[in-house]
C-alpha cells in the first residue's frame, strides 16, 4: 500500500461494506425495509405508497381525536409505555427533535438522546456501528439525524444483518441524513395537504361541509390530493423537503407541479429530479415569478397549494454569494397582495424555520386562514406518532379503540379527517 | 430611514409590538393572566393575592402528604400524565430547572427542554416568537427563563392573541426573566414561612402543638404571616428574590421589614421598592448591621424570620469592585454567635446557592434547627407542583382525593400544614 | 497561616472532613453502606459478596424474562414509577449513562441529569456538597460519575450524616470515580459470566441442556464461576474494570487468573492488586502473550473466559509514548486464529468501547459465538435494574410476581438464568 493510501479506518470499511447495497435502485431495496407488509425501517420518502399514506393519515387522525379526551389520552399513553427510543441527533435540529419527542410521548414511549456529534466513546476510538449496536442494546428504536448521507440506510442494513444472524435488532427511522432525505418531513407535508383537501370542520353537520360551500365558487374542485396544482417557491435546488414532497405528490393522479425559482444553477430545479418526475409522467412547469403566466393566467392565481421555502444560505458555496447578489430574490417572498390573489382554500405551507432576515413569509400573513404553516408543525407530531404506532404494530389497536369509543364520529364522517 | 437607524429585525418588532401593554400598571394586566379566576400565565409575583397564596399552600401540603404513600403517589402521577411541558431555559439555572422538572414529574407531566441560548433554528433566522409558537405546537405548557427582561410577559401576550384568534395557545410560566422577576421563587419563600408559622409537627397530638410550647416563652406569638418582623440581609439592591418576597409580605397585616445592608447605592434598598412599600403603608427599617438597635433592641434579637442573600458579584459593574473593597462586608455574614441570639423559632432562609468564598452562611450553621434553607428548596418543588395543579385545574381533584383518603388528618388539624 | 498556605475553600474542607473515614480498611466501612442487610449506597465492588451476586443475578434474570411479555412489562414499569433519579455525570460516559437510564426506565423511575462539569450554581460559589444536597431535595437516588476519586464515597458519608441528624437522605450509586472504582461495571461482567456458565438455553428441555452436550467434549466442566481459568488481556495496569472484576472473581473457589500484558510498569499488573489477590490465596499467573505456555499448554487454549481491554492511551504520561513504541503491542490483539484455538464455550468479554485504531478485537470476530461483548452491554442494563430493585426493596415483589405468573419456568429450571 502506497503512502498515499493509508489503511482505511474501521468506520470507513463499515460504510464501504454496504456500498453495493446502497447503490441499488430504490425499488430493489424496499422489501428489505418492510416486515409482513409493514414498515420496519423508515429511510426514504420513496417507501411511502399512496395506500400507506392514506393508512398513516387515518391513524394520525384517530390519535389526534383521541388526544382531546381523557380516556383517549389514557389509552394512547399506555400503548407503548414499555418501549424506549434513542434519538441520535448528531446534526442539530430543534424542531424535528422536539416533534419526535412529543410523538413518542403521546404513545408513552420513553425518550433518550445523544446529540453531541462526538460522544465520549467515539473519542476513545469506537466505531459508529459499535455506537449504534450499543444503542440497540438498550433501546427499542433508533431515530437518527446525521450530516452523513446514507448513514441511516447503512444502519438499517446493519440491523437487518444482525436480525439475520439471530442477534438483537431494532427499527431505524431516518430523521434527516445529509442533503439527502428527510422522509418524515415529507410525511407531514402530505398529511397537511390531506387534511386541507378534506374541506371539512368538526362543527360541520354531515349535510354541509366546507367543501359544499367552496364548490359554489370553484365548481371543478374535488376532494383529495389528485388533480391539483402544487407550487413550490424559493430554494428548489437545495431543498430536500421539496425533493421528497414533489416525489410523493407524483404518486397521485393528474397533479401539476410548478417550481417558482430563479434561473440559477444552485437554486433552480435539479436535472435529476426533473428527469425522475418526467419519467413518471408528472407534469412539471418551471417559472421565475408568481406573476409569470401559464395558460394565460398568473401562476399565483392557479395554485391549489403553495409550498414556500427558505434560501438555505448556510449551504452557500463561495461562488454563490456573488451569484445570488445579481438575482432579484425579492420575487420569492410572499406579501399580502399576492396572498389575496390566491384561491380561497389554497394552503400556504413552509417546512420552517422561516428566515426573518430574508422574509419569505412576513408575519403579517400569519393571520390569513390560508397560512397553515403552524398547524403543519403540529401535524408533524400526529403523523410521526402514527408512524411509530405502525412500526410497533399497534395501529389496529388504535382503530379498534377509536371505533368502539367514537362510533358517532364514524357514523357522521367517512373519514375522521374532518375533525380539526 | 437614516443609516444610523437600520431596519429593525422581526425580533425587535415583535417586542415593540407589546411595549404599550408592558408599560401599563400591573393592576391593569392581571385579568389578562387569569381565566375563570384561575391563573393562566404566571409572570409577576404581584399576581399572587393572599387568598391565592393560602390556596396554593393548601394544595402543596396535600401533594406533599400524598407523596409519602404509595396510593397517593399513584393518584398524583396519573393526574397530568397526558401533559407535556417545555422548559425553555436560555439563562442557565440548575436549581430552578431541576425543581420544575421534579414538580412536573410528581404530577406525571413529561418534561422536554431547550437550554442552549442559540437553538439551531435561531441561527437559521427564526424569530423568538416563531420558536415559541413551535413549542406551543408540541407542548401543553412553557416554563421559560431568559436574560431578556419582559420576554416572558411578551410571550403571555402572544399566547393571548393566539387564543383570541382561535389558534392553539398554552400557559406561560416565568421561571426568571432578567434582573426583573422570579415569581415562583417568591412563592417558595412564602410557602416556607407559611409552614414555619404553623408551629406544628406530625407527632403533635391535636392538644399539644409546638405553638403551645413556644407561647410559654413568647407570649405574643401568633400563627400565620401577619404581625411579624422580617429581616433581609446582604445584596438587597440587586436581589430580585428580595424584591418579590418583600412585595408579597407587604400584603399581610402588620408586618415590619428590616433591610440589613451596607450604605451603598448598589447593595442597599432601591428607591422604587422603598417607595412602593411606603405607598402601601408597609413599615420598613434600614440598618447597616445585625447589632444596630431598633427600639433599644439589637435587630438580630427581634427578627421572626431572616432572609440571607449572596452578594451577586457576577453582576458587579467596573466601579463596584473598588467601592465594595471600602465596605466592611463581613457584617453581612452569619455566625454561630449571631444565630444563638435569634428567637428560638425564627427560620433562616436563603434563596441559594450560597457562596462558599464569601461565606454569608458558614456550614457550621447547617445543623441549627433554625436553618431551613435546605428544606426551603424542597418546598419549592411542592409549591411548584401546586401551581401546575392549579393552572391545569386539577387542584380540586387533589383536595377531594385527599379528604376521602386522609379524613383522619382533616379531623385532627384544620390545616394539613401541620404535617412535616 | 503563612502566605504559602492559603485558606482552604469549603469544598476542600468538606473532603478533608471525611478523610479519616475514607482511609479505614474496606471491611470496616461495609456496614455503613447497608441497611437491614440490604445495600443502601453502592460505592466499591468490594461490597458484593458471593450470595449478594447470586441474588442480584436471580433478580436480573427475572426482570429480563418479565420484560419479554406485556404483562411483565406493565408490572415492572409501575414498580418504581414514583421514584426520580438524578444522574450526576460530570465525567462523560455515554455507555454507562445510557445503561443506567434504560435500567431506571424498565422499572418506571424518571431520570434527570446534570452532565456539565461546571453547573451554573458552582460558578456562583456553591460547594459540591450543597449541590448534592440540592439533588437529594428533589430526587430519590443519586447516580454519580466523577473524575474525583472518593467523591462518591464522601457523598455516601454526607448522606449518612444527614440521615443520622434526621434530615432527608438518599442512596448514592458510584457509576465510576476517577481511576478508582466502577462497581456496577464489575457487576455486569460477573453477570455475563454467571449467564455463560449456566450453559443452558430457553429451547432446551429440562433433560438436555448445552451443559450436557459440552461435557462430552470437556469432561471436567462444571457449572458456575468456581474452578475456572480467567484471562485478562491488554491494559491490566490502568484498567479499573480489570481490578474490580479480578477482585470479585477472587471470592469464588479455585479460580486461576492469568494476566496477559507487556512487561511494562504502566501496563502490567500493579503490585497492590497482585498482593491483595495473593493475600486471599487466589492463584495468579502473569504472561506476555497468548502463546506463552503454562503447564505445557499455551494460555489461549486453557482459558474458560477471556476479558479483553483497550489500551487507554488517553491516560498516557509523556514518558509512556516512547516506552510503548518499544513494545510489541500486536500481541495483545485477538484474531480469528487465536479465537479458533479457544475452548468452544469460552466467552470473550470487553468492557467497551473497543478501539478501532488499535484493534484489540477486530470486527471479523463479532460473529463468533464466543463473542459476547454486545450481549454484555445488555446484561449491564438488566443487572443495574436488579440493583435498583434491591436498593428500593422491590426485589421480593419481583420474585413473587415472577413465580405466580411463570410457575412453568420455575418447574423446569432451577434458575431462570437458563433463559436467553
Amino acid at each position: 500500500m502506497s503512502p498515499d493510501s493509508p489503511t482505511p479506518t474501521q468506520d470507513e470499511l463499515d460504510l464501504l461494506h454496504y456500498e453495493s447495497r446502497i447503490e441499488r435502485p430504490v425499488r430493489m431495496k424496499l422489501p428489505e425495509f418492510e416486515r409482513n407488509e409493514r414498515l420496519r425501517h423508515v429511510i426514504f420518502s420513496g417507501q411511502f405508497s399512496v395506500p400507506m399514506l392514506e393508512d398513516l393519515a387515518g391513524t394520525a387522525d384517530k390519535i389526534r381525536i383521541l388526544s382531546k379526551m381523557r380516556e383517549g389520552q389514557d389509552f394512547l399513553i399506555r400503548l407503548l409505555n414499555h418501549k424506549r427510543a434513542m434519538l441520535y441527533f448528531t446534526q442539530p435540529s430543534t424542531r424535528t427533535f422536539l416533534s419526535f419527542m412529543a410523538a413518542c410521548q403521546i404513545l408513552g414511549i420513553t425518550c433518550n438522546e445523544v446529540r453531541d456529534p462526538t460522544t465520549s466513546s467515539e473519542t476513545k476510538g469506537e466505531t459508529r456501528f459499535d455506537s449504534l449496536r450499543m444503542f440497540s442494546s438498550y433501546f427499542d428504536l433508533i431515530i437518527m439525524r446525521s450530516k452523513l448521507a446514507r448513514l441511516a440506510e447503512s444502519c438499517a442494513y446493519l440491523m437487518n444483518d444482525l436480525e439475520a444472524s439471530g442477534n438483537r435488532s431494532v427499527p431505524i427511522i431516518n430523521a434527516g441524513s445529509g442533503s439527502d432525505e428527510h422522509p418524515t418531513q415529507a410525511l407531514l407535508d402530505i398529511y397537511t395537504l390531506q387534511r386541507t383537501f378534506q374541506f371539512s370542520r368538526p362543527q360541520d353537520s354531515p349535510a354541509a361541509t366546507r367543501f359544499d360551500e367552496l364548490r359554489r365558487d370553484y365548481p371543478d374542485l374535488t376532494k383529495g390530493l389528485s388533480d391539483k396544482v402544487y407550487g413550490f417557491c424559493g430554494d428548489i435546488g437545495r431543498g430536500r423537503t421539496v425533493r421528497s414532497l414533489a416525489s410523493l405528490l407524483g404518486n397521485y393522479e393528474g397533479v401539476t407541479l410548478i417550481f417558482i425559482a430563479p434561473d440559477d444553477p444552485t437554486l433552480s430545479l435539479r436535472e435529476d429530479l426533473r428527469q425522475r418526475l418526467a419519467d413518471r409522467g408528472v407534469r412539471t412547469i418551471e417559472v421565475q415569478s408568481f406573476d409569470e403566466q401559464v395558460g394565460g393566467i398568473p401562476v399565483i392565481e392557479q395554485l391549489d397549494a403553495l409550498y414556500m421555502t427558505r434560501i438555505q444560505k448556510e449551504h452557500n458555496q463561495a461562488s454563490d454569494d456573488a451569484q445570488f447578489a445579481a438575482l432579484d430574490l425579492s420575487r420569492y417572498k410572499l406579501n399580502l397582495e399576492l396572498v389575496g390573489r390566491m384561491k380561497r382554500y389554497a394552503p400556504i405551507l413552509h417546512p420552517f424555520p422561516r428566515d426573518q432576515h430574508f422574509g419569505e413569509i412576513p408575519s403579517e400573513i400569519d393571520n390569513d386562514p390560508r397560512a397553515v404553516y403552524f398547524r403543519q408543525a403540529r401535524n408533524g407530531m400526529w403523523i410521526r406518532a402514527a408512524l411509530l404506532a405502525s412500526i410497533f404494530g399497534v395501529d389496529h389497536q388504535i382503530s379498534r379503540f377509536f371505533h368502539e369509543e367514537y362510533s358517532e364520529w364514524h357514523d357522521y364522517n367517512e373519514s375522521p379527517s374532518s375533525v380539526m
